[in-house]
């Protein structure tokens, strides 16, 4: 487990960047995705909410309170379409930054010892985790995300570079 | 081509977004890669400033004022080694964002016309381009770092992520 401090450093800095790269940001690159069912910022925004609405703290506590007796919820991938239609994208990135700074004040009065981050909850597919897992996934996610929005934001601009094409590689999608 | 507009809306947050994510984020963060000849966050900031200085606005000049009789300068993509070599991170973002301001007002100034973004100059490898590639190719060059920094911050997790490595793609690699 690296320091919990590596991990609310990334945690906390999240709401900053989609704000700085996204808010009024034109209305076409916001609703842009990858195509068929692929997600575009609005969306993943809206999963980045859920996921701080009802995965990672409530995850926590549950190793915290109850350990490998009974399984986490599932996490529903697909919850934002209902939750953030019709509302408008300022309202997505105010709501996720407020959720955020108060699931980290949250996590902070845990107190979690290296102990703590030691002990295992159940996940209903991947079986037993250690918190100190959980919270480095989380971190993980939100820099999964941050990739995937670089990611369709470039790939609109996929038939409008030319040879340049070859030289991208989150247009090209070569590994590297 | 895509609208002008669309174009400079990615470039001017690029700095801002730099700063949300890295500045006085913990130092093991910025040094980090992804093993071997790979590039830390200091490494990319150090390119993107070499871009910014030598690559993105004088081959946009040199298309408007040669067109394609002598070839752009080819680009170091190493040179930020010699040039970051010392700097403090806090000094290369802000030197990024210096020239990145000084950039979109020199191109502003330019008042290219769509005729303007359809002329031609001469790469010294991938040959004829024009310059509206070459203005695509600038914003989507800055999303493929934003990318690539996601994905070496994501990767020191690794193995930090216990049996959830399987779910993000920025770790996994998989395509999707």
């Amino acid at each position: 487990m690296p320091p919990l401090e590596d991990v609310t450093a990334i945690l906390q800095r999240t709401p900053s960047v989609l704000d700085a790269w996204l808010r009024e940001l034109p209305d076409d690159w916001i609703t842009a995705n990858e195509g068929g069912e692929t997600w575009s910022p609005f969306d993943i925004v809206g999963h980045l909410i859920h996921g701080d609405r009802t995965n990672w703290m409530p995850r926590a506590r549950m190793i915290l309170e109850r350990g490998e007796s009974s399984p986490f919820e599932p996490f529903d991938r697909r919850a934002q379409f209902a939750a953030s239609h019709g509302r408008s994208f300022a309202s997505l990135l105010d709501e996720f930054a407020t959720l955020r700074r108060a699931n980290l004040r949250a996590l902070g009065e845990l107190n979690l010892t290296e102990a703590d981050l030691s002990r295992r909850g159940r996940h209903p597919e991947l079986g037993s985790v250690t918190l100190g897992q959980l919270l480095a996934t989380w971190a993980a996610h939100d820099l999964d995300h941050l990739s995937q929005i670089a990611r369709v934001l470039a790939r609109q601009y996929a038939d409008h570079i030319g040879p340049w094409r070859a030289y991208l590689r989150v247009i090209s999608g070569l590994p590297g």
